[in-house]
């Protein structure tokens, strides 16, 4: 079973989302489970303080390395095989790809900061990978650990039905998604495309596939370029 | 006060994490507000069916056109100035810059699909805006729209404290951040690199631009070619 386990200050805000449609259902059949840890139960004085000023001064605080050691050592020991992420605006951003190889791992610890940095020390000694969930700023990493599992346990055998499973192959041929349409075949005086409508099977495949690559082009010129390589 | 709608087929994932830490307490404070509408209550027959199968064929179902126009106008009339958002893997990539043009304008309105498509002509004749979260699927847009939302919110006036602030302008430079520090002094044998505890301001400040530049440069060369370029 696919094991998640998320270090935060919110842990109550687990699962929240992730409890809800297929990814919810999935963890009550036991495709996946989801353990949430409190970080501040690992401070160790009175006021459980789990964080410092920056050495060398500098704004904000930065998350003690003693502290966030114990939590990670307790949750996932030296020898647990799965990935250590901390999310991070420095990381590697998650992607499709990412997604599929946790999906075929046995699970992922993910440390969620929040606000703060981290002391450098426990990443290299805990051997965190740095992840970034795209190029704008939150308060904490945990509804980027939520979007994160959410995209990979949906990959996980069983969880997905095969009509959503189908509907994923198609968007996984590198170009963006063409044009739907579906009933009433007019809407506010706009009908649906005469071609998408005419029972011409390789015409309305050629008319999307033409759909796709324009969208690409025009939208993701990075994709569109990808697309052209690996052709 | 900035105002953000949620079209949604789940109404009660929200406000779920945005109801936390200072996103949640500047709702308290009335600095911006938050309503998620229930698409289904659109429906018009007795199934409260809100999705059909795709005109010409193809895997999946496609939102249908006429009962999301009508959430749409009952939530965001023509004269509503706020931004139409179709969270959509289709679409411009959310960014930095984006939630800053969010934050300074009257609120946003988001329509989450959930597996589906959505009728090409209801974006048209509703000027929907696709945007994406990142290269990767998820069930549903609600996940996304939260991070975004996040993203936005904290950027507006009042809600972070001046120390947040102050660590989000070093962020916005161009560049990711230099290795942090804090106490012990000390871990596992790891000590502080003397640099940053000398106490010789310039010092400090010339190695955290080194090491900005570093991992930006090996992480990430889009952003360092980015940079070089403002330079």
């Amino acid at each position: 079973m696919f094991k998640a386990d998320i270090i935060t200050l919110f842990p109550d805000l687990f699962p929240g989302p992730l409890g809800a449609s297929i990814i919810g259902r999935a963890a009550e059949n036991d495709l996946w489970s989801l353990n949430a840890t409190q970080l501040r139960d690992f401070a160790t004085d009175k006021h459980k303080k789990v964080d410092d000023t920056p050495a060398g001064g500098g704004p904000g605080l930065v998350l003690k390395p003693d502290i966030l050691a114990k939590a990670i050592d307790h949750i996932s020991p030296e020898d647990d095989p799965r990935p250590r992420i901390l999310m991070s605006p420095r990381g590697k951003p998650f992607d499709q790809q990412m997604a599929r190889d946790w999906a075929n791992g046995p699970g992922v610890v993910i440390v969620c900061g929040r606000f703060e940095g981290v002391d450098q020390r426990v990443i290299d000694k805990r051997n965190l990978t740095e992840i970034s969930i795209g190029d704008f700023v939150l308060c904490g990493g945990e509804v980027a650990a939520m979007t994160m599992l959410e995209a990979t346990v949906r990959l996980l055998p069983g969880v997905m039905g095969s009509a959503e499973s189908e509907a994923d192959e198609s968007f996984e041929n590198g170009l963006l998604e063409y044009p739907q349409y579906t009933r009433p075949a007019e809407f506010e005086g706009g009908p649906i495309p005469e071609v998408v409508t005419s029972g011409d099977h390789k015409k309305v495949n050629q008319w999307r596939q033409e759909q796709s690559e324009q969208l690409t082009k025009q939208n993701r010129p990075d994709l569109w370029e990808k697309y052209q390589k690996n052709k």
